[in-house]
């Protein structure tokens, strides 16, 4: 089966259906309609149908999809059938959270460094992970780590970019609120929280 | 001018431009093309142009998109042209970590209470905020505080957006890997870092 033509919104759903999926499949429950996981995710059922048709599954009328054979097609459109080593840089207490954060597994992750130029927080462990000195993320390449989170000051995130890149990863996942530079074929996601707080008032009824 | 049928997309995006604006602002940029604005967000210029074009923005051949006056107006469709109060709920590590988050402010955000059921942490301050008992939840309507973030653990998540709603918030933030439930006249954003994560191996190269 060829994946080429999901658009990026669908690909930007998808972890949502996955992680409504997981949930139900940890409930017990083996298949789903297009209309019930709508309602459960509070999307629309028109959209899921049109999303899950890009990869050829139409559900079964009158029983919907199959949970457990969804949650396999999208891991696998996803690649997040194989696990995938990441590595944090910035033990702050965003980092601290991070590496901590237990959620990651779920999707296939598996957070297995962490660099500090602190060198008092070097050596230590958190969440079973001990920190290393930042000079150490170029054996990131030897170790198969090809996913970086950046969870350092605003200041440090572009040289703590070009590390990770020079370091062979091809996905970087920023935590620091700016923008940072990267080669075109290496993939860098942004997260500020602040920013999904921005589109809630939009969807709040007016006093 | 009316703006009722902007798709729930494009709402999702004007964060992402406001944030890319906000930031060439700071830098004295005046104009920017759509071209321009897409390269420095690694985003389309033409959904750029068509996402502008819903609240009548068109901009000006050869000049481009005026940054001050697109900055307003998104805030203005975007609702967050005036301050909106917030509470958090649950002050442990992530909790700390969102309330010393400066980065809410930027779109109008101020927490202004936090409140935890340890007596231990009741009283102290986190980044000049005084930590209340979670009995005074249902304060928040007199205080005019219509935002919840809930950063409590997965097993009081429910609970706690359910005194959210009772104590009259409109939107709520939600940080607790799980999904909860509230009545359809409030709004809830669940924010999962891993699953923001799940999106990067689709296009990261392979090996």
């Amino acid at each position: 089966m060829r994946y080429h033509k999901i658009p990026d919104e669908t690909i930007r759903r998808l972890p949502i259906y996955l992680r409504g999926l997981l949930f139900l499949s940890e409930e017990g429950q083996q298949n789903v309609s297009s209309h019930d996981l709508a309602d459960f995710l509070r999307a629309n059922p028109g959209q899921i149908r049109k999303d899950f048709s890009y990869f050829g599954d139409f559900g079964t009328r009158g029983v919907g999809y199959k949970v457990e054979h969804l949650i396999k097609q999208i891991r696998k459109i996803l690649k997040l059938d194989v696990v995938h080593k990441a590595a944090l840089v910035g033990v702050g207490n965003l980092g601290s959270v991070v590496l901590a954060y237990q959620g990651f597994k779920v999707y296939g992750f598996d957070i297995t460094a962490a660099f500090d130029i602190d060198s008092k927080k070097i050596g230590k462990k958190v969440n079973n992970i001990a920190i290393e000195n930042v000079s150490n993320i170029q054996t990131l390449k030897k170790r198969k780590i090809d996913i970086g989170i950046i969870t350092v000051p605003r200041a440090a995130a572009q040289e703590t970019a070009d590390a990770l890149v020079k370091a062979g990863v091809k996905g970087v996942l920023n935590f620091s609120p700016c923008y940072i530079t990267v080669p075109k074929k290496v993939k860098v996601l942004t997260i500020d929280i602040a920013m999904d707080l921005a589109r809630l008032p939009y969807y709040m009824p007016s006093c």
